[in-house]
Parts: structure tokens; sequence; C-alpha cells
């Protein structure tokens, strides 16, 4: 488990092999079982494949392109209970995409969805107003290993009892 | 791993037992491991212990008392690149911590610091303007099996290329 934390990388180019609908239920499971605030869950996934897709990753040109299936996780702002956190929320729920991702010999990247593209997006999935777009995940098998690189463990940023 | 990322529970009763300094050590490596915007690493982590862990608790009561240690997961808004961003960094971070503490048999939960309470939790670790505290993860042996759940895999809250 600390091997699978410690080894993810950012994947950004992959094959065209598709991921499983089984691969995909488990890493949304993986998604959903991520702690949140007072358990609001207040998150909401659209799996992303084909020409949506496309459509997507021309609004979000920060996304890498060549994944078959990517998943757009959404704030939730209907279910948040604690003003903010649904961010957190979120997060959370992203990180245990990447390491499920990971742990399957997928690859994936955690990108952002930019502020000024929320809109843009919105429109394209037809979102309704209290869900707001918050990262998005492509998906596939990795067309290279990625570099290692070693661990990002920094001391200097671990303090004891006080600054 | 997609075991340890289904079975993780939050933990509120601790043992007494002290976690190992290498254990302490192998959960920063893990959070530091976590991605973070465009690299940025935006985070700081304070260990507390003893008295300063007591008067912690004492500010921020919503976390729970009874674990020999906790990690404050801070914001570093002078090593933020993206404005708004380290709040990200530092829950996927946190979310990495809360798993390897899992995957070593410990038991932690995530609990927020919240704003009402950030000044005086700077007074007491002496933390710089520019580090926010994000969130306190106590740390140690449970005191008790939490009880199983469901997964919280909710299929109504998947879409397919569309809400």
């Amino acid at each position: 488990m600390l091997d699978i934390i410690n080894s993810r990388r950012s994947v950004r180019k992959f094959k065209t092999d598709p991921v499983s609908e089984q691969d995909l239920t488990d890493i949304l499971e993986a998604a959903m079982n991520a702690p949140s605030a007072g358990n609001e869950q207040a998150w909401q996934f659209v799996v992303l494949q084909g020409e949506t897709l496309q459509k997507y990753l021309a609004i979000n040109n920060n996304a890498p392109k060549g994944a078959p299936v990517g998943i757009l996780v959404c704030q939730d702002l209907q279910a948040e209970k604690y003003a903010g956190f649904a961010v957190q929320d979120c997060a959370a729920a992203t990180q245990n995409i990447l390491l499920a991702v990971h742990a399957k010999g997928l690859g994936s990247v955690w990108t952002a969805v930019f502020p000024q593209n929320v809109a843009d997006v919105r429109t394209l999935l037809a979102l309704p107003e209290h869900i707001t777009p918050f990262a998005f995940v492509p998906i596939g098998y990795p067309a290279a290993t990625p570099a290692n690189r070693s661990s990002r463990y920094a001391a200097a940023r671990v303090h004891h009892n006080k600054w």
C-alpha cells in the first residue's frame, strides 16, 4: 500500500486500449469511499468518453489528450453541509481515484478545471447550477513507464510541537 | 490496495500505546508523495505530542482526545503557485496520511481546523503568517475495531457524458 502511494506518478501519455467497465466501477467505488466533512459526500462523477471527451478536452486544454476515458469529479453544493468543504471531499475522492488507478496498472493525472472554463464545461455536460466541476482525471494504460523520481519526503517540512 | 481504501474507517478512540518514529516518518513520506498543483507541494506538517497536543485539543475540540500523537497539516501560502490550490494539495496529502495510517494497522480521523480557531492555533504553535492550519489528524492504535459499514458506492452519483 505504501508502495502504491509512493510509486504513483502522473501519467500524461496513454495507449488507446479501453478501460474495462469493472475497473471504472472499482475506481469510482474507491472515490466514494473517501472521507468527507460530516460524511456529507458532496461529490458527483461524470464519466467522459468518445465525442464528449474530445469536446471536453477542447475546452480544458490543460488535460492531456489520448486517454480512452476520464472522470470529471464535481462538487455537489446541494449535498455540502459545511460551506467550503466540498472541495476537500472532492480532493480526497480524487486522490483515491489516482491510487486505485495506479493499483490497477492504469495511469492518470489530476488536472484542474480552471474557473474561466467552468461555464463552458457546465454547458457541454448540462450540469445544474449546484454542480461545480472540480478536477478531471483522464485514465488509460500508460504509453510508457514514467521515470522514477526520488521520494518527495522533505525533513524540513516536518516540525515538532512548534514552528 | 483497493481493500485498504475501501476498508478505511474514521477512528476516534485510541489506545495510549505510542506510534513509532519510523511509522510517523513513513506516514509523512506518504503525505509528501501526494500530487500537488504544478508540483507546488504547498504543505507543511507539525507533529503534535505531549503537552502541546493537549493544548491543541483544548482549542480545536472537534478532534477526539486520547491519541498519543497527531499531525497538523498546514497550507504553505509562500509555496503556493496557483491561488487556492494549496487546499487541494493539503487534502491529497491528508488522504494519503489516512491511508498510510490504516495500512499500518493504526487509526486516524480527518478533523477540520475551524476558521474561528486558526488564530489561536497560530499563536500556540508560533506559525508564521504564510502558514495556515488545514486539518488535524490524530493517530494511534484503535481502541476498538470500527464497525463495518457497506461501501459508499452510489450508482446515482455516476453520470455518463452528460448530467
